[in-house]
């Protein structure tokens, strides 16, 4: 059965009939939520937080389907507020997952019964392509640069360099053995090991062996995770300038936003940050201060289109760019979210793309699809263009995975 | 049964054996964390998050239980980093309370292992007794004003006044009918009506009538409850100077901490908030700036001990004081991780406290009583001293409940 | 006669019984403070001033003693509260440094009455051990560069290094001949001269030796001690980038803190500060506006556990990392301090440790020790669980020492 | 044996010979350091600290003593900078005492080297009298009222009142029974009694009661002594604008200077602050963001004349007036470096004078006297113009005394 409703019934009342929520885990576990109207329209939202699952699971299904029922699917604005203000207890990643979920569901429905595409509903296309950046990976430099020279060849214009760092066990971005990079692929946590300085004296290495071989013809890309004090971001943004990247990504931990105005004002390498982020109080300071150039966030993290369109407007006027979070674990209708936006809005500037697990397009088939390298989204199907299978998702239950952590050599926590 | 395990066990180790969640609804809904250590030590925890208690039940038992099996007990402070960085994704209601009730069960239990209260752990008794403040309400000015006297009666040098406002079917922090006033009691959200003009209107003569009958001997508070603009609120601090509030609450949503400046700049009425925040982040600006008096958190909803700490820190160096948020849908768990820390801290304020629903002292028996309208606490029980019945427990099982939602006039949604 | 009381006497009170301050020699000078407790139980704690020893001795003796005797030991935040306020005259070494005492006493106390090292009061082990630094020093480049090898041959893995600064009689942190540096060796103050022009010329090409020679595979620090303008520090920090230092210490004196803002500006060599600052305020605008990346105070001289515990916490929120003041004048008493918040906290950076003369070994014995150039602290010793041998005391009597003081070449002072 | 040496010695050489310090109890305890010089000249200076003056004596006696034998007596600021930047260990109220008193007494010395008042060697007389306030105190607002009303026939042009709160068993500034006013009067601290709403329900009757009686022909000052918060504080100023006041002192405790910055914005009440600060970074954020209107340091405190000046000078530079503190534990020493420097400078604003008791003027006879409610200074005395009669001064040994300590009514310390 596939649970697409693509007939329009303008007719029909547009009553929400029906809410669920299914956790499969083709691959990699999903979170998705299911609304039905009274019109006989489906709408999908994306509420996936990796490792974390079931308690977005929970937060919809006990506490926010019984508000959604016999609510009116057409009033996206006001069930943004009812679900934001409505339980007093605001913002957080499982409440802002759930609520995009909720979000992304209406405006599947809504396009659906426009007959448009959610974009169509956004302002039209501004676009024919989005620049996409995958990611590229290796064991020692040589590795990563014929990584990214591959990547070039499939025809992308942005890649994402990562490569293990000489004196580390393992490193985050790199994948292990031969395997695809999947980060949460444990039952419990692996404890991952980290030296800042070992970091800071391989990274500029890489990004120069990258240019010195493949030139300055593509956008390079790079992300410190969270790791380095902002005095050791400025370091690296200094160091990596003569590289020109398109950015330096998460070069700090970014609770206190203020701690990217030294940066800012450091280094004149861009700066990217958000995809931790679940609210645009999150980035307020950050992107009215312009202390980023890109803003990160996922459009399943910040409560969906209604809120992520806000983010991306607010940058717009600030002169900051998007790059929306988007590696498997946002789902394929998260990603569609994600896809949307960017092609309406004027300020994009390129979208993550880290493909599927094979086994995710048994459950999730898309209008979107990656051609040479770059994204693209079909006119003419309705809503998100987003299908699932809720029988093939069936065939994958749940499985309990958490990211890693990361201790430093002493023992102590470090981000990760 | 009775769980509480006061036995020390120095010579045992301390390693996490048994990690248990239990949701249960004496009165009302609580989240109750259960550690036990392979020294037979127990140590309980609070993570009750009104009208959200399952997913945190989730949270913690699907995701953070498996992470503790095993872990050292005494190792407070990287647990909680482990907790907080180790998902990935970082603050908000669900995640925090869950933290909380980890760290608060840790802190009981090396309350337990020291044998000594946890306010001994956090430098030693500071104060005799807590200043506390009750609510009192009426239908109308001459009910709230005789609500008060009763309070005053009772011994309490501080109270939260609330009354009908004329012209408005309800009103927050108003009982219903003779019922004690308990928010979330339906099943599903009640929609309430609001006019910020009639509010404001009636305010100030509420607070009048009540200085003018009673005098200005005691602590008069009133919450504002995030309904109010910063102009408004503005307004109304000004307008109710001449009464000496101790402090007017939540005047306006916080999420934008900017957004205090210009009331702290135009009034000199004490403001406080903090009670939807979950972190130091989201009243960094706050508490910096001093754009706030007083810092109204709650310990289960902040991360715990650990980090309530250093909220409560903060503010000191800022002048800012303590009033830790304490209604009922606080467990009694974590009032009393509230209690030691006012018990302690150098710039304590006032606590408040609504007491708890009869079945509720059933369930959990506290070291700590309200005597004379002040918050006590006993000197020689270990931890944070809260034993909890499991068999009472079970007899009251969840039952779903919302807070109601608030909208205007015109039927759009406002701050309820 | 050795004085540890370990033995814990629960259902004894814990009311301060005597007071004793010992000042002694032992190869250099030591104030150390005792405290007897109705239960048997004894407190240790530092309050050594280098210099302004017999001072402190006073203010302990002489002011704080009487207000001591008969209180509650246990009420640890009560009390520094008492002896910070009480005065009405705050702030400054020597007052700092007689609470810091009684603070460590009172935690030394509180721990012994739990049973528990003091860091388990303060959240539990949060590291296995600690980066430690030693100094390094020579008369030339090439003895400097020696020094530094022959440390991390004993397996340090951060240096801080100092030299002859060619064409100056002396140069701080380098000893005199071949006896051990120790600063405070003369009855008078030594007076030494003083070149900025000089030592500009020399530490970026002593530091690049070093590098050089040893490569990047440790941590590499430096100390300024307060000799450069902003503009100086500045243009060193610049020179000394490519060397990526740990940390260029105490670049310019910080009274006036808004000193660094423009150094931070102006470099991304990481800045360190602290080891003269005796309170928050001290370095409050230093931490809450990022100016510095390491906070270097001694628990010893800023109100003990209770006030560094703030410090260290403002930091943190601020990205702000630890780098305990740590030489000899600092007892092993106060060391231990260090030590144990070392332990517990999240942002621990290095701690400095210059090991002590073979005589205070006959006075002071540890529960933490040095081993492979790394400081461990023992699980399970109680308190800070230094042990004083005061009969070996009285065979070091107080000695008179002065520090040196520093002047220009045209004769006027210059800060050493 | 009086010892004040007024023969000038001009062609001997100024190198100090001997240094004493004295403390004694004349009513009260002083700290009085003597420099005698090879010129046959002695210098007087005042280092007392109210309840710590043993600690200071050891600094001087100690610590000081051995490094100004032998020294050039004419060297004053490089005396200064040797006894400030030499011991390593700068500001706090003991260090910067001591400093003072050196500092004092050589330019004491210098003065009668030059055989000049000190006010000429600072630039000579710019006013003709200092205008002066004494405390007026009562047990009821009548008797205040009556002890204004006698001040101002005494001639007094300005007036400091504090009058009983009711409610409260003792009050700040308010003589117990019949006897004169003298904070340190007990051998262990008094612990008083504070509530902020019964002070501040107070005080604005009390100032308007002042102002109805006796009108605006005089200044009105009034001294919160440190126990506001900045709101509290902003809301006493505010109402008391009708009342015009030439000061509202020590409003909120200052070590976060910060703090005041609302104040001002709040309240055209002119605000005063300062009697504890030791050095200019103290207060330089308050004087150079004019968030003050009078500094209030005392001489004594702040490193002496070279240092004070220094003080005096930015805040001219920032329009911000003087207010030398001036109460009893300022020795008349002390007192007479605060007359030279208010006689001196451009932008002196008001001179505190407590008075001293019978005893003390056995002790030490001044050039400066009360004529009508002004302060006047002999033109042709040198130097600072004070006798000190050693024998007196053995009569009157050292007393222990402490000032008393401030608990709220829940137990917990509140600033004196």
């Amino acid at each position: 059965m596939t649970a697409l409703g693509t007939t329009r019934a303008r007719h029909g009342s547009r009553t929400i009939t029906d809410v669920d929520v299914v956790v499969c885990s083709p691959g990699r576990n999903y979170v998705t939520l299911r609304l039905g109207t009274t019109d006989g329209l489906v709408g999908w939202g994306d509420a996936t937080l990796n490792g974390r699952e079931l308690a977005v699971a929970s937060y919809l299904r006990d506490h926010v389907a019984p508000l959604l029922l016999g609510k009116d699917a057409s009033r996206i604005g006001d069930l943004w507020q009812y679900l934001y203000r409505g339980p007093y207890w605001r913002r957080g990643p499982v409440t802002m997952a759930s609520i995009s979920a909720v979000d992304q569901a209406l405006w599947d429905l809504q396009g659906k019964a426009a007959g448009m595409p959610v974009f169509q509903l956004l302002g039209g296309r501004a676009r024919e392509r989005l620049m996409t950046y995958p990611h590229a990976t290796g064991h020692s430099v040589e590795d990563a640069v014929a990584s990214v020279a591959g990547r070039l060849e499939e025809g992308y214009a942005a890649v994402r360099v990562q490569a293990s760092v000489p004196g580390l066990p393992s490193t985050y971005g790199v994948h292990v053995g031969d395997e695809a990079y999947e980060p949460a692929h444990t039952d419990l946590p692996d404890e991952e090991a980290w030296s800042t300085p070992l970091y800071l004296d391989f990274v500029p290495r890489l990004m120069k062996r990258v240019r010195d071989e493949l030139g300055f013809g593509f956008a390079l890309l790079h992300d410190g995770h969270h790791r380095l004090s902002p005095t050791e971001a400025t370091w690296l943004g200094r160091e990596l300038e003569p590289q020109r990247l398109f950015w330096l990504e998460d070069v700090t931990p970014a609770e206190d936003q203020r701690a990217f105005a030294p940066i800012k004002a450091g280094t004149t390498t861009p700066l990217a940050v958000g995809e931790v982020f679940n609210s645009i109080w999150d980035c307020q300071e950050l992107i009215s201060n312009r202390w980023i150039d890109y803003i990160r966030c996922a459009t399943t993290h910040t409560g969906g289109i209604t809120h992520m369109r806000r983010i991306l407007d607010l940058a717009d006027l600030h002169g900051v760019r998007s790059g929306c979070h988007g590696p498997s674990d946002v789902s394929p209708i998260g990603m569609a979210a994600n896809v949307h936006l960017d092609v309406a809005i004027p300020n994009f500037g390129v979208q993550e793309f880290m493909g599927y697990p094979d086994a995710a397009a048994e459950v999730f088939t898309t209008s979107y699809r990656l051609v040479d390298g770059h994204l693209e989204v079909d006119d003419d199907v309705p809503g998100l263009g987003v299908e699932v299978d809720l029988e093939a998702a069936e065939r994958y239950p749940y499985v309990r995975r958490y990211l890693p952590v990361n201790r430093r050599l002493d023992g102590s926590m470090h981000d990760w």
